[in-house]
């Protein structure tokens, strides 16, 4: 169960608004690898966790954490359209600079949400939840999370670049903090896993099912040999089972697939006469 | 430029037909984390790449590797839809073993793909190409790339839980390899960065930009402190900058929200006579 | 089954073109409250009612003059495309008014309609079916019927207050007139079926089956109470079985769940020695 | 900011697991009119609000709450899931019971969600944000709200209906009463502010700036005259402006659309030569 | 403008439920070549149709018979959904064929329409439309409705052989008659423009802008030649401007791509020190 | 099994970067008819091949060269977005020429893709496989690839119109060399397969089942007869069974649909007690 309470966990105050920014900001709120994947994703692999308590007890802390930073980043683009020049949009044009801002802004901002902010990215794309994984196996979870984290900030320190509004910066310089101290915190996570189990997963299938030269080979599916310089290439597998082969020139060992007539139920056979496989009455 | 012979890179035959696992197998086909979601990663990350040649080279030589996996799933599903009882509807429905079977299939597959392979997962549910990430940043992407290994190879060993049929056991045994490679490569490629740049995505940004306790503290929003028994919650920060703080009660450090009134315009206000901020002609 | 003829519900002429408001009109076309999606939305449920054929009859009078709803709306738009200036990019980008009018613009207006309307909203989403609904309930259908009505003509009314070109207000007036009669008419509906039934939706569920008592309370999940000063709060509840109640400091009644731990074949538990949990031949 | 605690709002224990069911009741999480709709749908209207502080305070209560509803859900469904019988499907599928609820289950939950519950509806469509609406107008949404919470409880009760586990039924008639609670507090809501501006969402366009005997019209598109029995059809209207007219055979008032031809850079006028519009160099 | 006649355009009745078999049929209702696709294909190439108006007549024409289309088949899946065992499910899982068919059916026509058709194909993906294309080019969209009427029709076929009811097969014969005149329809009208321009889209691209030499050459990028057989590798080319010619080993004409490294704003080189390239204030 | 060369199959090289027209580009690379969608459209038809080795054999080097295509397109955008300003928003947006460049970027370019190219179209839509289609017949397949072929070179003229730039404009000339190459062998491939069948799919319907006259009938479903004008509505059929016929007015041949009341466990039916029909336990 939840509560909620009326500050906002930073300030989120822009210093004038900027309704081309409000676009640009949605992306981390509503896109791929914003702020309402990670709110859902830490949600539903708290709720779906069958491991010890802590680690239950962990995602949730962060999980709800995160709706407030959606709370945060909704706050700061509905500011940002405060004075959306919406309803002077022939006269504005006039103006080129005003103009081009009409042009840069998200219409469905003064049209369908009210000078608020929208759960989409900036091209208007809808958040889905195909965005987040939830799939009971710790260490892919971290995995998953880490790869959000670094995703998410990568982004967020980029529109960081793309305005000096000090309200703005304000409140990234936070958010920067917390996807900062996120990544260590799924590092740390990882490596304890990791000490227990190794660095695959799952570390609980079977070797000797697997065909094990496979698993250290790297293939070189092109002419020219540049990626052999790579770490990836030579010496030892991070899962201590040996050392990486580079196959300068992969071969096949499969068949060439030769797929069966389709049935006739299936009408896909040029030059036969009219039928039914199934006449019925 | 690309490429094709004809032999699969391994065998891809099952015993017998099987429908319903077919409909199963799409999953690591089409799905959010199947082979068409790291083909079309590893050749947009390679595409796009501005680093070194060897890593443009080593993504896009996994990347043609997937394409050959998409081409074994693909032959292999098929087969497994041979003799789709699609035109005795009726009369199976009578056998409750049948029914079953026609019960559990995708009806897709007797419909629109002519029992062939569908670019969708286990549901019907087609790929799109928000599953993948190209950012640039090459931590970032091996973050993502590791991550879908892990999720990957997880959902095929459950799979091969779910069948005995020995041919689809001898294909996934490869899979399976080759999954436990690319999760050892990424992890050496992720190493190699993270030497020269520590493992914060992007390195670049300057922490006094940022609020650097928050860099450092794990926030209990919950009541209950399990959470402060992982390593998340205390000892060295993975990135050096010092150790991790427990904050048990963490406390708001931003403003209520008020934001002022929707413009006229946007026809919010309730208790207003008719008007038009734009009256136009 | 249905029929054509050629003339317009009411005229759809504007007096010159404009691509840009052509992109943001488009928004009352295709988007999650546009006319496709009334016209959608009011045909299913007839097709599907199964009441009184006064419903059935009525539902498809409104869909089918919605279908006409788009017609109108998709001749309007590609009048305003007349004359985009999509042949002269480089030129037209050194006159700054003609640049961002071709930066707001939809860029598929000018490749993929060939200057038509496209079944889209305003940032070029697709419409799609999970707009509407059909429950087969009247007193539900109607409620999303009146929803529908009430968003799409906020929508259109601030599309009027961003132009004053006449021709296009001559359009939307007739089209806010539809709208308000469309609204009248789903409040008139409600009213019949609510005076039968009363307001909750389905009133056919026993209520000794429910936890009586949270049929009334307004749960405070928040620090501070402004909450209470609404009439959602206390007074008579509209379904006339007593008195709102506000609970301000909500207590859960439910367990701490804890759930059990994956089962083998999932492949989730770290530490764990490798296995098999079908092992098979 | 929110916090957490880890009781539930109310008990959710099923009395066996169901995994079949397990699919069924994700369409109340993650389905179009499910938990998670409704969660983001108060919550973005809550942040977004710009009415008085009663009205923000009152939506990020219900937020809140629901956040809680889908916690709740996701516990039953991971229950519902202990035990499904994923490992042994060949030999399962030789019992036709068995072998149907294999049939009927998600795949997912087997081999994406490691028996956890998915942020999908019943046929494993992802949720996605074009399910909710805030629009700034607190009529208008106000509407959209109780259509979800009318819609949700007419699934949940089918749902009810459609099982005699106890322990399912037991939190379900915890949810139906917040659903009937619910619906009583937007209609509380509504009549607040009907009581102000009348009911048409928005109040503030001017009158004279329609077509106005349109305003009252039933206009009926088909042969026969069913549609005139309903109260839609005769009588004052809702809005206090006159009485519903019905036009038995409406005629069109617009003129037949000609649009020009497209321009040459469009390339699609046939019989013409090889040209460019824009020849460049 | 459109009118609505209560008769259907063909009968539409089966003899006796099937509940499964109407989730399969939704596949021609709502799939990607169902009969919403085709409706709302032709009539937005009406709408926007800018050629003679024969052409904008015979596209309104056949797109407004399939609206009624789209009603029979709704008609047809509401009737199969009679009778569907949804209130028994856990006594029904008891019999064996009617769990099997429990888990075959589409559990929203139990939950969400109320045992009403979906606007969604057979696995209750929904209809969108990105399904359907207007691209103001006569010749161009012919071929895609030539396209959707060849799918469509092959789906309706592999759905008769799988029905044996009298009722439904009377409706599929009709819909297949209609189908099998659609594409005699289309057939006619691409004839009547290829004789015009040619049966290259667009005619009016000047060649001399080509590599020309590339408009002939089927280029075989696999190792053998089986490709080599086929009327596309040899003999005179369709459009009239030579012959085929069959590259056996296709050589690149292009760079090795080197991109450029990333801007400092992007924050994607490793190894450097952190910085701001917009430091601001 | 595919293999990768370094080198593009043609030169892709801009003159200058343009933002702009790198979000444009993506429309054929990434929208409904670009790139990503022929190649995976020919790419499963060749893995579901079930016909001839030829076929296949044609379909996988086709599709395989289309993996080149998406390579070249993506080195194209890259290189547009070489020095997008998006560090200096503000100050640019002083310029009003840089200002509408920023506006008509997408923004996603400097957020998310480190300035490469993504897997959409011009308007951030993610591509998916419901753009594809492989159903096992290969004339529906085929007509299929003819009108991809047919839009996609469209889009790209279109294109071409819309630049000077020496080095898009070398690419493009030959990208729209092999989409009419590609229409030819599509054209050339139809051809083949007509002279066995006839023209319409599938041909192996027996004409007895069908209700013949309505395979010959145009259907003018519109006051008014200029569709009685084009060669679809006079004249032999192209499938060589009769001559078209004209229905100047048509009749419904159907029922008027009356669906029973909906079962009680639906709970749909106004004016009743509160009840269950399955009161369970």
């Amino acid at each position: 169960m939840f509560y909620h309470i009326k500050e906002l966990q930073f300030r989120a105050k822009p210093e004038k608004p900027d309704p081309v920014y409000a676009r640009k900001l949605q992306e981390v709120l509503g896109g791929q690898y914003g702020e309402m994947s990670v709110m859902m994703q830490y949600l539903f692999q708290g709720f779906n966790c069958r491991a010890e308590q802590k680690y239950r007890d962990m995602l949730l802390d962060i999980g709800t954490e995160e709706i407030g930073h959606v709370e945060m980043l909704s706050t700061m683009i509905a500011q940002l359209l405060d004075g959306a020049p919406a309803d002077q949009a022939e006269e504005a044009a006039k103006d080129p600079i005003i103009a081009a801002a009409l042009g840069g802004m998200n219409p469905q901002h003064a049209i369908v949400t009210g000078l608020g902010a929208a759960p989409t990215d900036s091209n208007g794309y809808p958040w889905n939840s195909k965005y987040i994984v939830s799939s009971g196996n710790l260490l892919a979870d971290f995995r998953a999370n880490l790869n959000a984290e670094s995703q998410g900030l990568l982004q967020v320190v980029r529109l960081y670049e793309q305005t000096t509004d000090p309200g703005i910066r304000d409140m990234l310089s936070f958010m920067i903090a917390r996807d900062i101290m996120h990544q260590n915190q799924w590092l740390a996570a990882i490596e304890e896993i990791e000490q227990l189990d190794g660095p695959i997963v799952p570390a609980s299938f079977p070797r000797e099912r697997t065909v094990e030269e496979a698993t250290r080979q790297f293939m070189n599916f092109s002419e020219g040999e540049e990626s052999r310089q790579g770490r990836w290439a030579s010496g030892p597998l991070p899962d201590g089972t040996g050392n990486f082969e580079y196959v300068a020139k992969p071969q096949p060992e499969g068949q060439i697939p030769i797929l069966g007539p389709a049935p006739d139920h299936q009408h896909n056979a040029p030059g036969v006469k009219p039928y039914l496989s199934n006449p019925g009455k």
